[in-house]
């Protein structure tokens, strides 16, 4: 194994105890197995699932039973590597792809490893994130960025993984017309994604201007406040009565649903990325069938990592301006509590566990 | 024009004139433009929609305003051909698509015609059926069959075109596991088209003995009556807990399209093919996106004839059995009202308006 | 039928009389069917193809019997409509698509129209071509053009539309890595085309170094002249040895298909757009099927004239400087003469039979 | 660990010391690690690439530097379980797939593990093979079968992927027309594979009577000897002079592969699966790009395993007849030498590891 000249034995970590409630510990820096890297961790993103789990203990069947470490949008520095490891040496500078999976499995070997049953993901419980100093990480999840590219930007590519993902699933094409709702860090995201993919129009909505205001700057061709519009009737105007190819669903809300499905061209594709709160939301399930549209659920990402680098790296959007907040891991419970209560006045808070 | 010598000028047509009164009239045989064949029809299914259009006239946004004439699964012989017609001559056996599109639009162009806007569909107000002795229709949706497919067969290519349109988007393989819910003749002939795309499942349910056990004859692995069982246990014990890969809605109940996506594995598909009659339908949108589900509308179907033909050719399934009853043009009205009242002992009933 | 105030009954025409024979002559101009428009031509470009028939009055198995019109790549002005044209008025700025298909046979029912057997395609025999002042055609085949976007611009989406055709069967992503071989307007505007669909690496190579500059104005990543370096090893240098995910032979020659066949990645794909003046060139078929690569024809294009207006009018690249030569209708013989004999100096070369 | 009560520590191993050479030698039972089974093996066939490392001591790049074991299609019982297995126990009935990949690389993750460069593949230098009594593999490469699967019919499940994985490529459809060049038991598995996928017209071609009359017992419709046939002419007069959908070349030779590529109807497939003898082999570049054809390399197979087991248990073909030979391990070199000298009276050559 070689190592960093400087590790420290222990570390800082921020452990969710209990909901409401993250604590800092001290605790041993792991040691890599022979196919890991050890990760010195440089930039966070606080998750709305971070958030979730903070605020109740628990998302859906996800419950925290166990003391566990939040966080897991994470870029940072290769600070060891184990002895079977040829990618990285320390120093190296990488993203980290959250979820590790089993290689073994029948989606894994199909190329669907977002679907693997044996997926360890960060912050997912039982499983601890990276609110910390230091984590171990199987080096086939980790990934070199490039000198120009700052840690805030490998930390979006978690997020922006979702948007690509969602993007490839709906086959956007150059000429493509796309509607985005919700503009959190996803919806966001997925603005730049439609962009990467060609889409000529990107049409973006939200219920607040700062996020509105966001889609603008990272490339939307239009946005609207669906507080003071009617969200369909404007896209069909906006598309001679046509309506989108694709509308990407990343607000997780019944009424927006049902607005993106009824905002589709005929043969139009609905993606869902957003999970609304509760379970069942009626569709029009009629239009479904006579327009022939596909919908299309989105969980995670798969093989995203690298062409998400190449593309954030290549400067298609500037997206530092996402990041409203900056916190150190001392500051961990600020960054839940504004993340939790200020929403509209942030985007993307970012915790900095390697900065005082 | 080439025509058969013993082409009567004036021939019986089954006219909706309105809700539950049709009528036998006597209209002028019509004469094929210079790219059309006059067909002479020898077998007609009546659908489901047939009887929507006879019990109330209407069928969603689609209102009967004049009188129109039924029918649009069909069979026949050529009686005539216009000038320009190169693929048939006198006599040729025939299924006919009934769906003329356009040609020209973007849908038309990119081959998903079933979509064009400006398609006209025999049987849909305000187009014609095929109730009648004798009608026109554009030379490029007809098919010539095969001596030993018969007039039957080849009138229920038309439900078994959305079958394998299902199986087609379903993208169904061999070896996969694909369940049916409802088993009316498009749910049936899905049980055959799964089988043609290889399925090596295929777990078929309805509601009426008569169906299971026409579905057993057509190639079903297992069917089981949904009043009872547990319909989505009963497919998570056969696969061991995994869900099929593909499930087939073809009853346009709630509940089914309820437990149709609750039997899916991780990735699975979702082909919506039944039209409820309420708009609206509770759909478990978290399942979807954590699944990763996709669902696809199925609207009639492109493509599909040629294959069918040859599919059905094949003796890949005794598809006569279907048929349950058979009426003379005369018995238009009780054809319709069998279909109309006595759905437990029928699947299929056949009009055939060439015959006394 | 509606028609521009000033339309002259006579027009002027540049007649293939046999090869290197083009005469000016006198035609009347020509009236729309009902679905047709026509087109006053503002401007053409001289295509390879314009020039073989030119010098040797065939192209394979095509050849020139009786004298022709040549040119195929063009934008006008509608001068008149057909009386169930809809979609244009008279003064409407257009791109033609050359080939008008049959919208019936299995191909164009398929979305696959281009391969349609009974096309009529401008410019090829025995159909004439947009070197006159006046052509109609039917209206499906003729697209709006934003005021922004020139008649010179949209000229050039027809040999753009084969490079976006390559590319979206190539299926190139954002992230791909992309090689062209052969840089004439074809491969130039498939550098266009690639980045459009987002690859991050363009590698484009020819002999030439005027191709070369245009490559890199138009967006290429690296460009390398062919006579000077040793391709295939620069592209394995320059991915670190693994190859492009797509290489797009748009040279026409068997050293360059070779060379393309082998600078791929594993299940790299190769995309063959040029046409070698001999049949049979030998290909590696053993790293064919080790690194199971893909080899796709590309003939034209299908459903790319909408999509491929929105790119151009995107403002995605300046392919304006294209443009090298600019010649009235009267000028045709020399234009054809500049392309046939100074290639070296030239890349596209513009007719435009409405200007003195 | 888990194992068999009866299991030996010395088994018997078919070794290839160097080319025509192949003794048998005693070597110690493996011991699985805690992700591997151990296989006691029951049947392995003999492939072309067995005879020619036997024969040449290599296969292109792949050289034979010390001795080695042969044999990869093979089936078997569970002998032994390694600590972490949970799939499995003894006395399970099995099929192995022969490659294990390393589940990490850029090709597994995305799904197309046969092109993982760090795969390890029985009998592919330098690594050991299943002409041998006992070896241990990653349960997630090993497969339970049905009872009613002979352990012959699960040995020919490798040669059957490799079908599979060409019709799957190829995208077989219900009513697509596909041709086979060459019959091997690669080729004939491929006739099962096209009908498996609902090919209504498998057209298979061949110098040798017997593989002619296996390829019409597997489900062939139309065979004819390419030594007394024209194939081309008869592909085409077969299909009114369309062409097929699909040609899979399984011969390894230039003019098979010539004939399979002009077999071909417009926009048609070219599965190359055959390996030539010589690199570079003579195509019809024009043809490929005129006709818009795609060719695409076979390289093994990716999950195939489980649905191959499903079709075959399915009773779809009666493949046993393909099995021409039956040799005990001892007799491997009268295998081996019965393979490489009497092609004309051989299919598929048995060994049998555990009989006498």
């Amino acid at each position: 194994m070689s190592r960093s000249f400087d590790l420290p034995d222990v570390m800082k970590a921020a452990v969710l105890k209990k909901p409401m409630e993250v604590e800092i510990e001290y605790r041993p820096v792991p040691v890599p197995g022979p196919d890991e890297v050890l990760v010195k961790v440089m930039a966070v993103g606080v998750c709305g699932s971070d958030v979730h789990y903070y605020e109740s203990g628990r998302i859906g069947s996800f419950v925290v039973e166990n003391p566990m470490i939040l966080g897991h949008e994470c870029s940072g520095i290769i600070a060891a590597v184990g002895e079977n490891v040829t990618r990285f040496k320390v120093g190296d500078r990488v993203a980290v792809e959250p979820g590790v999976t089993c290689g073994k499995c029948e989606y894994c070997k199909a190329g669907r490893y977002n679907l693997c049953p044996d997926v360890v993901f960060q912050a997912t419980p039982p499983y601890d994130g990276a609110f910390v100093q230091y984590f171990t990480h199987r080096q086939d999840f980790v990934y070199p960025i490039p000198d120009h590219l700052t840690f805030e930007e490998a930390a979006l590519i978690e997020p922006f993984s979702v948007g690509l993902h969602a993007a490839n699933r709906a086959d956007i094409k150059p000429g493509s017309t796309v509607a985005i709702f919700g503009l959190g860090p996803v919806g966001l995201m997925a603005v730049v994604a439609a962009r990467a993919f060609g889409a000529s129009t990107v049409i973006a909505t939200d219920l607040e201007e700062i996020r509105l205001n966001a889609a603008k700057s990272v490339g939307a061709s239009l946005v609207f406040n669906a507080r003071e519009h009617d969200v369909v009737k404007e896209i069909m105007d906006y598309t001679n009565g046509r309506g989108v190819d694709v509308a990407i669903e990343a607000a997780g809300h019944p009424a927006t649903l049902q607005n993106a499905l009824a905002s589709l061209c005929r043969g139009g594709k609905l993606m869902i990325v957003g999970l609304p709160a509760q379970d069942n939301i009626p569709l029009n399930i009629p239009a479904i069938a006579d327009k022939e549209l596909d919908i299309y659920g989105i969980f995670r990402y798969a093989n995203t990592y690298p062409r998400a680098i190449e593309i954030l790296a290549s400067g298609i959007a500037d997206t530092k301006a996402l990041v409203t907040g900056r916190y150190s891991l001392d500051e961990a419970v600020r960054a839940l509590e504004e993340a939790r209560t200020n929403k509209a006045n942030n985007i993307k808070i970012m915790v900095y566990p390697n900065e005082e």
